[in-house]
């Protein structure tokens, strides 16, 4: 099973390709679409070692030049000193516009990758090949891009659409198992929020929590729908004005809680994880969502292996007092997205801080 | 005489408005945008000790709460490090998506603080207030940001375009003269590539060298027609895949020039003035440009006060080696504009690397 997504902006479209083996047919795919011969590929050690030989090859034998780097490993190394190697490679190997950068990897390379591209030369041209379970079904499709700044996550950034995404699901097979678990809960908050099929889906299924116990049907059905799910609501709002907040759905309280424990303790998706469970507690309280539904989402996260309570020793005044340095924060009020049903939620600046409060008390561990 | 210009992009559409005194009007016209509240002015020390009062005020009467800083003055902090204070002051701060960057200077101010702008939480508001003719005329317009790279101008950038562009012709009265001079550079480029009447109104003027010899009617007539220029071309061409090359018009050379100098030696507009000379030299060498035009432009350049040599001492090899770094390089070939005659360009990159060393040859002083 294959399936093109298209995602239509209407600055760039471009395709997410979803088939098993695709890998080496990145050559190929983007030699169709008339991309400069210069490639840089970008990636991290871990990853190079085992997809770098076979798609630099594919480039090679669709005639690319190919220079690669590898990234230092991790989310602490997300900066603009990072870029700035980056950049000194780019131009080393003198880069053009017509040039190309791939991202071959997880989150923290495609960003870091997608945001290099766009500040080289005003923006050259991206593809992104995402090897982790999160990235695929979200970091790399949609154009955010951008690094850390030393006291906020993904503060500098810039939107810059790739050229296309190819992802290929056999990569998971090397994928560490929290990593999965992590993007599985991605994965259910595009149930929640957009598509009660796919969340009908991963009810049916005994097993969330390893792909091994995952049939290959259902991860290609998994994939599929989560890209579609996201290309449907980017196409409909590139630049995060309306429709777009949705996909913040678990990531208000995740965020503040992945940032309070430096990023360290948490890997994001777990973050959002417990952001959702918060958020659909609060849909609850105030009379937005049903109980049962709630239930049914943290049965979920639950079984695919995801934490559902607060970290240890994490202080609630300062997660109320952290929500406010989102990104997401206009005129001073805290957003959050809520479900009112499974597949549909909507976004509201009025929360109670108190309601915030008393959910949080009840998920400390 | 005030006028307003209309930049048409699909993306956003915004307005230059070009009015002596306007500078206390900045608050009215940003108010009427609808504008968050929240400001971040960013200038440069001897700007804000002219015009940093002023515009704060004017910003509070209308409401809006503003913070303020000063960059280091010079291109050589035109760097990320440079950015990277901007960030920190926008988060301390606590900027929002919908807050504002204010670049109040010449066109390292408005590069940068455009750069910051574009990738501060992914893109919030930048209002431009050039001070300096040649940002006036050319950089505040047309939504190119950006920082050097320390082997290369420009190299690290985005385009963003501003909410506004408010001209205030009345500052040039504290411009250096010699960066009026070089100002006009780009004033004499819009009339040999865009705007004949243009080119006709300059050589009707005795005077071309300093603001207090050139009468308030021509300046304003001076700045409208450039902006008008500059905005049409942009207007038709956002991201520079074609028609917006022509404004590259003497920045071949002009930036290689300028690069091998270190950028210390020459301002950017008597680069380009010598630019001009090169490009409308090879024009007339290839058969594409009479004499006589090339020869009523060099004049103009000289009027201006302009040099029209190259500097001592600079290899012309290195020169040539240096076109193939240039961003307007694609596929290896490097390109150039080329007059056809006055008002009239086109692009190419069929020029035979012998014209160009024997123009420099030519130039050398």
């Amino acid at each position: 099973m294959s399936s093109v997504i298209k995602v239509d902006i209407p600055e760039k479209s471009y395709e997410i390709s979803v088939a098993p083996g695709s890998l080496d047919q990145l050559g190929e795919q983007m030699a169709s679409l008339k991309l400069g011969k210069k490639v840089l590929l970008v990636s991290n050690p871990m990853i190079f070692k085992h997809y770098g030989e076979r798609a630099i090859a594919s480039l090679q034998n669709a005639g690319f030049e190919v220079v690669s780097y590898n990234l230092p490993p991790g989310e602490r190394y997300k900066t603009l000193n990072s870029i700035q190697k980056i950049y000194d490679i780019a131009l080393e190997n003198r880069l053009e516009r017509s040039s190309t950068m791939v991202a071959l990897g997880g989150g923290v390379v495609g960003d870091m990758t997608g945001f290099a591209a766009a500040t080289w030369l005003r923006g050259i041209n991206v593809v992104q090949i995402p090897t982790s379970l999160l990235a695929m079904v979200d970091s790399a499709i949609g154009g955010k891009t951008g690094v850390n700044h030393p006291h906020g996550k993904n503060l500098i950034g810039a939107f810059h659409q790739p050229s296309l995404v190819l992802i290929d699901p056999e990569v998971l097979k090397t994928l560490p198992a929290r990593e999965f678990r992590a993007g599985m809960a991605e994965v259910i908050k595009y149930g929640v929020i957009w598509d009660a099929e796919l969340f009908t889906q991963l009810e049916a299924s005994k097993h969330l929590d390893q792909l091994r116990y995952l049939k290959s049907d259902l991860i290609n059905y998994i994939l599929t729908h989560s890209c579609q799910g996201k290309a449907e609501v980017v196409s409909k709002d590139e630049k995060e004005s309306g429709l777009r907040a949705i996909l913040n759905y678990g990531h208000t309280i995740g965020h503040a809680v992945e940032s309070l424990t430096n990023y360290r303790l948490l890997k994001h998706g777990e973050a959002v994880g417990i952001g959702m469970v918060a958020a659909g507690e609060i849909a609850v309280k105030l009379g937005l969502w049903q109980k049962a539904d709630a239930e049914r989402q943290n049965a979920l996260i639950k079984k695919s292996g995801l934490p559902t309570q607060l970290p240890a020793d994490l202080d609630i005044e300062t997660i109320i007092d952290a929500l406010q340095l989102d990104k997401k924060v206009k005129s001073g009020k805290v957003r959050f997205v809520l479900p009112t049903q499974i597949g549909e939620v909507k976004v509201t600046d009025e929360v109670p801080t108190d309601t915030i409060r008393q959910v949080l008390q009840e998920m400390a561990s």
